[in-house]
């Protein structure tokens, strides 16, 4: 049996509440490794705290507010990471804040403030980790801390640790299927023959593209995740070095396409020579990734003992909980 | 700057040759990590030790001795594993004996040794973990050592760290390719038309196939392998539950299905009902595992959260001396 160990969980939305009632469902099972309480959840308006730990049914609770909803409570504080750590102290910061590709903020600020403070971190927003990966792995190691970010890439498939199980020999090239948004897009447009627009009306009315879905059709999703993953291999690259192409796809394209035996995806890839890109290709049919349809990611690594292809779910709000609740396990262990 | 790890090869093969090897050519990166040094080499007729470490320069000597030649040596020993570690105290035991699926021997008795007297045991030889998977695992926890197993199923791809990474949601099912030699076989049968016999004799020409096929064609090495998979992800079964059907495939059948667009694969599978079984199976082409030809394998895995695929190589000596490698650097990380 473990210790207590006390987590706060920053960013209170659609992920943050799936992760909290996660949480709550599998108590029991997290009860066996360690005594976790949830002390402090913060949203972008308010934070609420509670050094004892909230209940399962406090923590439900909480997520039955509107969203954005914590600082209706009366006992909700302005949103404050200096005092909520002086406060409470939590073992784990959960960051769950959403991207934000030109600053990094909040996550980047949250994320340092954490690591300063001797906290283990958990992050599902990619941003921090796009922008600033080698500084904020140094700064981890140096404070004796770990950082969890399995849920970053093809949040729904423990690629990331597979990657980092690698170290006796080297990763050459990635070439990935990393938004499950413009991929699920594609995939109608060449199955229904529908336009681009009425591909993502379709998308966003199954609940899978944001209202402002640039960050997935400009590539910054599919950049960011590709960064992640080339410095997990040891490859540096930089977010800004990345070529994005933004999917701009006519019916006709596909048309031609499908004459031809051709598939388009949105691809996003790092060459053994260091070059970073996202683009929509054209892809043969025979290609690993041309298979892979609708919310379905794939990444396929060439390394200098062969190909690894691994195909699985890109995300989705439970998948997403539970890979964040598995990295909160694994810093835990 | 890790301690001086002292490492005992057990099993002097071709994979232990290319292990040893690959040491040597990797020495300059491991140093590294730690100063790691072998002070013993096993094979089934002799060990020779060497309580300061051999040199890089004698180990590639070694590997130029014939097959079990380490007898012919002046300083050999008869192999006694007692002797052995009363010699020279190896932390880390690599075992690269070959598979005995009744008794599990060599092996098994070098593991249990090694354990009990506090070495991290690092094995590519399945059969001890295929009969006594859940006692040797407690073995190694109680004697706070690690035993690193991830070459023993799908050698080339770090297939087992992705599903020990898995911790709050269950695997469900697993349907795989986990043979090469087979898949060879199958894949030449398919394309060439040819008689199973001769593609038997294709693989062996080639290097592939031992000179005695059975373990392959009558399933062990399949069956095995889903055993360590099953037990990986917390689904106990036994090796002598696995229902095991020789692959004996006749060229008219291959015909049938060449006509019905299907392709017929050597498939280890657990279901959900945790019956487990290794048999050839006709795939419609749509199926993820029908495309993965030649010496690939691939791994299907059902969890509660949706499917995983995982397509690379199946083993091959410098593939499998990699993940040795890598298994090595992970234990006494």
């Amino acid at each position: 049996m473990l210790n207590e160990r006390k987590i706060a969980v920053i960013g209170f939305g659609s992920i943050g509440r799936t992760f909290v009632r996660l949480l709550t469902a599998k108590s029991h099972y997290i009860k066996k490794l360690a005594e976790l309480r949830v002390v402090a959840v913060a949203d972008s308006k308010g934070m609420v705290l509670k050094p004892s730990g909230f209940s399962d049914y406090e923590l439900i609770k909480l997520c039955e507010l509107p969203l954005s909803g914590l600082r209706s409570l009366p006992e909700s504080l302005d949103l404050d990471i200096d005092l909520l750590y002086s406060e409470v102290q939590p073992d784990i910061h959960v960051e769950l804040t959403p991207a934000n590709y030109e600053t990094g903020e909040p996550g980047l600020s949250n994320i340092v403030n954490a690591i300063n403070n001797h906290a283990h971190v958990v992050t599902a927003n990619k941003a921090p980790l796009a922008l600033r990966f080698s500084e904020l792995m140094d700064l981890a190691r140096k404070n004796e801390v770990k950082i969890g970010f399995r849920s970053t890439v093809m949040g729904g498939t423990p690629l990331i640790d597979m990657l980092l199980s690698i170290r006796s020999y080297s990763v050459e090239s990635i070439h990935g299927i990393l938004n499950a948004t413009t991929n699920f897009m594609l995939t109608e447009m060449h199955e229904k023959l529908i336009p681009m627009e009425e591909a993502l009306r379709r998308a966003q009315a199954i609940g899978i593209a944001e209202t402002d879905p640039r960050l997935d059709l400009d590539g910054w999703d599919s950049a960011a995740k590709i960064v992640i993953l080339s410095n997990v291999v040891r490859r540096e690259i930089k977010l800004q070095n990345v070529i994005r192409e933004p999917l701009k796809v006519e019916l006709s394209d596909i048309a031609e396409c499908l004459r031809n035996n051709n598939v388009i995806k949105y691809v996003a890839a790092l060459e053994p020579d260091g070059k970073a890109y996202v683009k929509p290709m054209k892809l043969s049919r025979r290609d690993p990734l041309a298979g892979v349809d609708g919310t379905l990611n794939a990444v396929r690594i060439g390394t200098t003992i062969g190909e690894i292809t691994l195909v699985g779910k890109g995300g989705g709000r439970i998948e997403t909980a539970h890979n964040v609740l598995d990295d909160v396990i694994g810093v835990m262990l």
